[in-house]
């Protein structure tokens, strides 16, 4: 974790933002797998380790009290008969210590503590508990049912840690980097490792285990897929065939929490095909025009269309789409082969801070988030500041059941040449995803640079 | 999945069993880790996937209407919207046709016709909810608050379930052998890979790793590290040293959801030394003697007592205790050393029926689990039958925590001589475990025999 005045400075920014009340942290608790008893992998509640560092340790609450300028930890000490199962853990006193914290209360106080401060009139800023075990306990804790405990979520507490969180700070970017090497050493292994005769989870297995030995684990469910054109398909027990192309988005969390997210496509065999190569290099150049676009007071919605537009021209001289690319991008007609967003925000969440609300998150009172299709799916929409840590992530994915769907509706035949599209549903798909950090003029790749060219990556897969 | 026969089958004796009323199944849903869509890797409910074999999809629901004789499952078709994302899904008709159900409904229908069913006088047979999304859900279908949830399950339910499942069919076995030749493979790389100077969490990735391409996943969190002597301590960062001894404790579940649970300790170097092959060899003997116990009719809590008495032989052999081995065991002076069971139930969950109480899958009215220090952590303490499968897995734990503890009390002094006990508190611990099936006058080893003893061992791991 970071020194303890890390912490300390996070949690009074927080409490200048907010002003009053009380403010609930709960951490995570085990999640079970198959009984109460077999748990999945432990991951801490990201905006519980932003404020308190606080990693590996299940079912803690950090409550800071704003008025009595006071911040409690929660946690009980292993008892004897814990530590038979799982050995010594660290006194709660040099937990809290190590974050800057000196209160620290049994859990079994909690109830007591902010049913008395909730009497005195203190108001409870808490966010949405995205565990339904959470959200049971904070019903109980607050004597409301659960169908009422999103619907108090604290908006203002909601806006005040997307201010804080949003900007990394250089200590950050230094573990954000980590977790990217990471990320950069699974692609390296998945291009390299991917062949035909193997199966798609023998990959996704060995890219896990490498995101494991450096620490952590996996920052989300890996995507290692011939069936790219579908957007989050994970890995499946299909075997890889030669002709396939293979598209791969994976990413590490690293010891400490934070993220790394990239996507990179290559052949199953030794080579891209022409037809692969050329859809290949359109998608790059969406992917090479968003990045160049990156800086501060940029809108990403703008960089997200411009990307649109990148592709729509990509096809137009393909065959694929016809008439004039800016109409076709603002009818819509590319979310027939680029149906989500350009990016999102990382940091301790691969989508970072998503459990506060892509409202509060990706956009801002002016901007709200479209509903139509493909921008809805655009996480972020608003202007890029310095620090802000974003994915470049552009695609074009041929679903054979969007093409059918669109063609006998004859959605945008005006921009669409379906003949041309019809002979493309067995294609797959194709992303290429890296990391960016906003500076004062621009923006800075995450990570060691990783073959991204067609020719790059051929040449790293069929290295020794 | 097994032929729809199958599951007809177990339908069909269930409800001979329960005679009347309407069983609920629901089927697991995804389980978020850091935000509402960012999931662990699914896992279905192990008695859903019992009764149904459908695995791999959420959010269904399965209800048994027994006065009906009429088996619904609830469920929807992917939207278009959905393929975009994971691409196409198999339609629910055909889901539910490979499981022999004929009639399938929306999900939204579940509460209107759960609720008639009630207003009808009918009586809703459903399990303890592990998961609190499920607690939630169950709540508001019933019209009770979370707190009554578990209080209204059917003990009637739970026990004619474990009469089915406990004994297990031949073809289950095919497939939990499966799963125990994956758990052969993960350990055999384990012995083989591990060695002074990588850390234990690379190890774990990679047994998992070999898990994941045999298109299932770990069965339970891995248990692999230099610090034995507690039980259930997992994988960390820590290095591996010359001279440690690694207790590698894990198992895979296979595509169908079956598991394998095995046990191996074996040196960070090429060899044992003196001291670590003498305990060895105590667990190894409580090990065997396990083993030629097992039979039909056998309380396998006497087992537990037999093999803790070897243990006491082999200890007091070596001067760590002392006194009558039968009145060591009588009194519990072993759990100093031996603070778990010596095994338990598995199947298609590692402890098998864990979520349907310990009360009921490993007791009996009569023979009912022990409230002390070590018997209570006895899962299976009943008489075995033909087709149950069973660990068997004692081993020796040289808790320094406990140690102080009860020397400091003077505990069982009369049985332990606790200042040879004294220089053990550096030495770790040892278990051996492998998995059994109870046959008409004996036992049968599940997956191939892999090296146990010492010296196979070593030559196992110094093979090339």
């Amino acid at each position: 974790m970071f020194p303890s005045k890390t912490y300390l400075t996070r949690r009074n920014q927080l409490k200048r933002a907010l002003k009053s009340g009380l403010i609930l942290f709960p951490g995570n608790g085990e999640s079970p797998m198959n009984y109460a008893d077999n748990w999945f992998p432990f991951k801490q509640d990201s905006t519980f380790l932003y404020y308190t560092g606080i990693n590996g340790i299940p079912n803690l609450y950090f409550l800071i009290d704003i008025d009595n300028d006071s911040d409690i930890l929660f946690g009980d000490d292993a008892t004897p008969e814990e530590m038979v199962w799982t050995g010594a853990s660290e006194p709660m006193a040099d937990v809290a210590a190590k974050s800057g914290i000196t209160k620290i209360k049994p859990v079994k106080e909690l109830d007591a503590y902010v049913k008395q401060q909730i009497q005195m009139g203190q108001r409870i800023h808490y966010l949405f508990p995205y565990r339904a075990d959470l959200k049971i306990q904070l019903a109980e804790l607050l004597s409301i049912g659960t169908g009422e405990v999103n619907k108090n979520r604290s908006i203002d507490l909601i806006k005040a840690i997307v201010a804080q969180r949003e900007i990394k700070t250089d200590e950050e970017l230094v573990e954000i980097e980590k977790a990217v090497h990471t990320t950069v050493a699974m692609h390296t292994h998945a291009i390299k490792n991917s062949r035909p005769g193997r199966t798609e989870l023998e990959i996704a297995g060995e890219l896990q285990s490498i995101a494991i030995g450096a620490g952590g684990n996996i920052a989300f469910p890996i995507i290692l897929t011939k069936n790219g054109q579908y957007l989050h398909k994970h890995a499946t027990q299909d075997i890889l065939l030669e002709g396939d192309v293979v598209l791969c988005d994976c990413g590490a969390e690293n010891a400490m929490g934070y993220t790394g997210d990239m996507t990179r496509t290559f052949p199953a065999g030794e080579r891209f095909n022409t037809l692969q190569r050329n859809v290949y290099d359109i998608v790059l150049d969406a992917h090479n025009t968003g990045i160049s676009g990156l800086k501060p007071g940029v809108l990403f919605k703008d960089l997200h269309l411009l990307a649109a537009k990148k592709l729509v021209e990509g096809l137009t001289g393909m065959g694929m789409m016809k008439g004039n690319a800016d109409d076709a991008v603002a009818a819509g007609a590319h979310t027939l082969f680029f149906q989500c967003g350009l990016g999102h925000m990382m940091g301790l969440d691969i989508h970072d801070m998503e459990n506060l609300g892509e409202k509060y998150v990706g956009y801002t009172a002016e901007l709200t988030k479209s509903t139509e299709f493909g921008l809805k799916s655009l996480r972020l929409g608003k202007a890029l500041k310095e620090g802000f840590v974003v994915t470049v992530e552009p695609g074009l994915y041929f679903n054979p059941f969007l093409i059918d769907a669109w063609r006998a509706k004859g959605k945008f035949k005006a921009f669409v040449n379906y003949d041309a599209v019809e002979k493309m549903k067995n294609f797959g798909g194709i992303r290429v995803e890296e990391d960016f950090v906003i500076t004062e003029s621009g923006s800075r790749l995450l990570g060691k640079p990783l073959a991204k060219t067609t020719d790059a990556i051929e040449e790293l897969k069929n290295s020794k």
